[in-house]
C-alpha cells in the first residue's frame, strides 16, 4: 500500500507565490476592467537584450543542421558557459574559481530547493528570518525542519537569525550551533547589503564550527556601493566553507529562460567527502542539463555587447527602485532596501498587517506586492515591493500608493 | 558540524552514462585517429524538424519585444502546450486526461528521478531487471534502496522482476508486495513492449494491492504495432493507480532540448492524500517551469507540419533500428527489440560479460554501445545498441560489428 511523504503534508498552505497568484487572478476575474500593476512576484518586464536574442537565433540555427546540431549536453554545462563564468564573475573579481567548480543548472531555484540533498537528514538549518521561501520550504520537504508552530509561524528545528531595522537587517550569529547556513545578500526580500567585512565573519564563524554557509548571490548585478561582497568566494577562506548560487533571471532577464549555477569548490568538505563529487552524482543521476540554446544565450550574458545593454537593463530596473524608495519616503513610508537590490521593504502603515496591506493595495488601488509575513515571521507588517515593473507602471503604482489616504 | 547524505556514499561507482562517457574520452584522446560511432548513451542525431526550429525563431522573437516578452512561466507549463498534449497525446486516443493533469518540466529524467520524493521514506520499491539506472539511484539517494550487495549487484530493500529472454522480456508480479512499480514500456533497455492486456493485469495488479504504477512511456512514438498501447490510461482503472511520465527527447529530438511531462490523474490518491497536489506543490516550491521558447517548440511537435516532420524522423530511426537488427542476427547474433522501441538488446558473442564486450567493440571496431550489466544484473552479458545515430553511421557500425571475428 503506497503512503507519502507526510512531510509535505506539514507544509501549511501554498507556496507564498501560488497564494498570491491566485488572489490575484480571483480579483481580476471579478473585476476585469481593472488595471492592476505587478510589483509583487519579482518577475522581470523588460524583454531580453538583443545580443542575448541574436545568440539565441543563432544557436536555434545550429539545431537545424545535422553538423551543428546538439543533443544531451554535458551534464555540468558546456565548456563554453562555464569557462565564461569562472572568467567574468570569478577571476575577474580576484576570486579562484575553476570553470570544473561550476555546475550549470536551470535556475538558482531549483538549486536552493535542491542543495540540501546533499547533506544528512539530521541537519540543523539556520535561516534569515525573513527569508526566501524555498530554503526553509525544501528542508520541511525533507523532513529537516520538525513541527510547525502556526501560532508562531517557525518550524521546531529551524535556527533564525532575525533581520530586523534595529540590526539593520542583517542576521548575527544564532545561540545554537547550525550545520547549515542559508544566507543570501544582496537579500531578498528585505532589499539590504552587508559588506565584506560582516561576509568574513560569517565565513570565520562557519569554518571555525563545521558549518556549510549556502550563499545565494542572485541580485549581485544590483550592488552600487563599493566595499559590499559580490561574491562569497572574496572573503578569505570561503573555499572550505561556502557554496555559492547564482542566477540568470535577474541581472539578464531570464526568468522565463531558465539558467543558473551553482559553485562548489573542490576544498568543501564534510568530514572526508567532497561536495563537489557528491553535487556531481545528483546532477549527474537527477538532471540533464540546461538546454544548449539557453546556455548560449548565457554566454553572450558575458559578451562586450551584452555586458553593456544588461549594465543599461539593471540601471533602467535601479532607477525604478530609486523612484519608488524615494516617492513612498515623501509620503512617510519606512522604507529600505533599493540601493543594493531591486527590493524596496516597507513597514505597512497604521499597524495593519502585511496581509491587510496587502489586500488594500490589491483591492483599492489595483497594486500587487508581496506580504512581508510570507517570508516568516519577522517579515510581519512589512511589505516588498519590486524594482522590476516597467518605468511607467512603477511611477503610477506609486502615485497610486501615494494617493491612499492611510 | 555539517555531515553528507550518507545514502548518497552507498552508490557504487558513478552513473553509468557518466562512465561510459569517461571511457570513451579517454580511449579518443590517447587515439585521436579513430573514428568513433557512438551507438550508445540513446542521444538522438537528426536535426530539430522544421516546424519546431520556426517555433523556436518565433518565440525567441516574442522575448525580443516588451508587449510579447515572457516572465515566469506557470507553474505547471503554459495552458497552450498543456491542451496540446491533452488533446493529442490522450484525448485523441479515448484516455481521459485533462490539461491540468499535465505537469510539464525539463524532461523525464528529471522526473523519473523526482517521483519518489513524495512517497514515504520507506516504501518499497518494485523495478525491472535489467532497468533504467535513473529509478534505482534516486530512490537509492533517498534511503529506500537499503544496502549494496556489490557481488550480487543488487539492493537489499529493492524488489526486482526479472525480464529475461524466458519471460520475453516482460516482467511477472513479484512474490513481495511492492509500495511503487516501475514500470517502461516500450522498455529501456531490451526494446521490449507489452501489450494492452499485459498492461491491464498490472493495473489491476496495483489496484488491488494498493500500490502506485510509475509508468515510463518516453518511447511510444516508437510503436509499430497493433495492440500495443501507448499510454497507461488506456487501461481500466489507470487513473486511480498510475503516474505516467512522457519526454519530447526521443519522439522529436528534444535530448538537448529539455522537455518533458508527468500526469498525474485527479483521482490518484494515497489514503485520503491526493498526488496530484502533493506534486504540485513540489512543482511550486522547486521548480520553476520550463523556458518558454522550448514550451513553444512543444507546442509545435503537435502542429500538422510538426506531426509529419516528426513521423519522417522516427521512421529514420526505425529504419536504422530495422538494419542493426537484421545485419546481427545474419551473423549469428542473438538479438530482440528494435520493432516498438529504438533499442536494440543482443547477447554478447562468446560468453563474455557486458563490459567485455563494451571495451571490444570501443578498442577493436570503435563502436560505443552500452553494457547491459550497467541496468542491472539480469542484464548481464547483454548489450545495448541504439538507433538514433545517422544512417550512415548505423551501416558503418554494423559493417564493422560484422568484421569482428568473435
Amino acid at each position: 500500500m503506497s503512503r507519502v511523504n507526510e512531510n509535505y503534508l506539514k507544509l501549511p498552505g501554498s507556496y507564498l507565490f501560488s497564494t498570491i497568484g491566485r488572489k490575484v487572478r480571483e480579483y481580476s476575474e471579478t473585476h476585469p476592467e481593472k488595471k492592476i500593476i505587478r510589483l509583487g512576484i519579482g518577475d522581470v518586464t523588460q524583454p531580453l537584450a538583443p545580443a542575448i536574442i541574436e545568440a539565441l537565433h543563432s544557436a536555434v540555427d545550429e539545431m537545424a543542421k545535422p553538423e551543428t546540431f546538439r543533443g544531451y549536453a554535458p551534464d555540468l554545462g558546456y565548456e563554453f558557459l562555464r569557462n565564461a563564468i569562472a572568467k567574468n564573475d570569478y577571476q575577474a573579481r580576484g576570486c579562484q574559481i575553476a570553470a570544473d567548480e561550476i555546475f550549470v543548472s536551470d535556475g538558482a531555484k531549483s538549486d536552493s530547493a535542491n542543495i540540501q540533498e546533499v547533506f544528512s537528514a539530521d541537519s540543523r538549518i539556520a535561516v534569515c528570518d525573513p527569508v526566501y521561501p524555498v530554503y526553509v520550504d525544501s528542508n520541511v520537504m525533507a523532513g529537516r525542519a520538525g513541527d510547525y508552530d502556526a501560532a508562531k509561524q517557525i518550524w521546531s528545528n529551524v535556527i533564525y537569525m532575525p533581520c530586523t531595522a534595529e540590526n539593520g537587517f542583517a542576521p548575527e550569529f544564532p545561540m545554537e550551533t547550525p550545520d547549515l547556513i542559508y544566507l543570501c545578500f544582496p537579500n531578498n526580500p528585505t532589499g539590504a547589503a552587508i559588506t565584506k567585512a560582516q561576509l568574513q565573519d560569517w565565513v570565520d564563524y562557519a569554518n571555525k564550527c563545521g558549518a556549510v554557509i549556502i550563499y545565494d548571490a542572485a541580485y549581485e548585478a544590483y550592488i552600487s556601493e563599493e566595499n559590499i561582497p559580490h561574491s562569497i568566494y572574496e572573503c578569505e577562506g570561503a573555499r572550505t566553507c561556502a557554496i555559492e548560487l547564482r542566477s540568470f533571471s535577474k541581472n539578464a532577464g531570464f526568468t522565463g529562460v531558465r539558467l543558473g549555477f551553482t559553485v562548489i569548490p573542490k576544498e568543501l568538505k564534510c568530514g572526508e567527502v567532497s561536495l563537489h563529487s557528491l553535487w556531481a552524482r545528483r546532477h549527474g543521476t537527477k538532471y540533464n542539463g540546461a538546454p544548449y540554446i539557453v546556455q548560449r544565450a548565457g554566454e553572450a550574458v558575458y559578451s562586450e555587447a551584452g555586458k553593456a545593454q544588461l549594465k543599461a537593463q539593471v540601471a533602467y530596473y535601479m532607477n525604478n527602485a530609486r523612484y519608488i524608495y524615494q516617492g513612498l519616503k515623501e509620503v512617510g513610508y519606512t522604507v529600505s532596501g533599493g540601493v543594493n537590490a531591486p527590493y524596496i521593504w516597507l513597514k505597512a502603515p497604521n499597524g495593519m498587517t502585511s496581509w491587510e496591506f496587502f489586500d488594500c493595495l490589491l483591492e483599492r488601488v489595483n497594486v500587487v506586492g508581496t506580504p512581508g509575513s510570507g517570508f516568516g515571521p519577522h517579515g510581519e507588517t512589512y511589505f516588498r515591493l519590486t524594482a522590476f515593473g516597467s518605468y511607467e507602471n512603477t511611477v503610477e503604482a506609486v502615485e497610486r500608493i501615494k494617493s491612499l489616504q492611510l
